[in-house]
């Protein structure tokens, strides 16, 4: 089932939503049956759980040890060390303070925190594209949570124009062979308001 | 099995440990069979899948979905929230900058990061003390890994003199109980290289 997607800004801190996660974070996927859970890692684990074991070989969390091992550890990668890394600095900078009153912390970019993020995400395309060059997705053999953790974010930072995509051809090809993907049409089409994407953002061929 | 606990100086950044944990971050559990488990949250889940099936009752996380949400999202609380709002600020200014070269980050603790995390600390203990008076354990009827996570946190600030036990009684009775397992002794009896714990760091009555 399609979900229904609700924007929160966080920075408000609705109590109504802090009833629903009380770190007042997102993503948070709330069940029909009420039950919230936050965290993008954790509904990973919980859709695994209630809807992977139906799947077999196109289940997103694979089941041997070793496996799960690794594609947790690369979800920890992209949903924290990317994020505290990359992510959180361009979005907080280029997005999330136009939106914010000065008392939450709005105002103009801090162009220092952009320039590291656009120093760090080098070396993350580099790690992609190592991994790329001895695996057929980024976790292994099939498509994980991994990959979709890790485009998730790339996708955030392409629309921002700040994925260097010269840096490593493999990263590109595993990024281009994602975004081709039906699934993914969702995501390209969703748009920030009042504010364009970079220019080849959607192209499926960039 | 007792694992044997090897000291790593991530800052140093040695190669053979990024090998086993590219992140270069800590812990890691290395099995017999040379798998490396890097994560405090990675390395819960990997124990539940190994051996937390033959645990029933004292399985460490639960069976039920709902509880299996709660669990990981008080893991996620205190292993990514606190640590980035105190226990990350106190370690890295009291005991890492004094082993860390000045090239390193080295150097004089950073006054502020410490009141930081000194103020942020008491909403945790008032957060435990919520949870604690609906609750036998943090996450529910049973001690989880939460509980081992939360304890594990609380007990590098205690080392160091932080916790406000003041602040909270039912968060204090919380971890007093912990205190008390057997299983925490092994903790309480490791000491920081040329820096004592506070007075009552493992006095079971504090």
């Amino acid at each position: 089932m399609e979900p229904a997607l609700v924007e929160e800004r966080v920075w408000d801190r609705r109590e109504s939503f802090l009833l629903i996660n009380p770190a007042g974070t997102t993503p948070v996927l709330v069940e029909e049956t009420g039950l919230a859970i936050p965290g993008a890692g954790i509904i990973a684990e919980y859709l695994d759980e209630t809807r992977g074991l139906g799947l077999t070989g196109r289940r997103l969390l694979p089941e041997t040890t070793a496996q799960r091992v690794e594609v947790r550890r690369l979800l920890d990668w992209f949903l924290v060390k990317f994020d505290a890394e990359v992510t959180g600095y361009l979005v907080t900078e280029k997005i999330s303070k136009r939106f914010m009153t000065s008392a939450n912390g709005g105002g103009p970019p801090d162009m220092n925190a952009i320039r590291a993020a656009r120093a760090n995400v080098r070396y993350h395309m580099k790690y992609i594209g190592y991994l790329m060059s001895r695996r057929k997705w980024i976790a292994g053999d099939h498509l994980t949570y991994a990959d979709l953790a890790a485009a998730a974010h790339l996708s955030c930072v392409d629309y921002l124009g700040d994925v260097p995509w010269d840096e490593d051809e493999t990263a590109r090809d595993w990024y281009a062979r994602l975004k081709s993907r039906p699934s993914f049409r969702m995501l390209l089409a969703d748009r920030v308001p009042g504010m364009a994407p970079a220019d080849h953002y959607a192209d499926l061929d960039f």
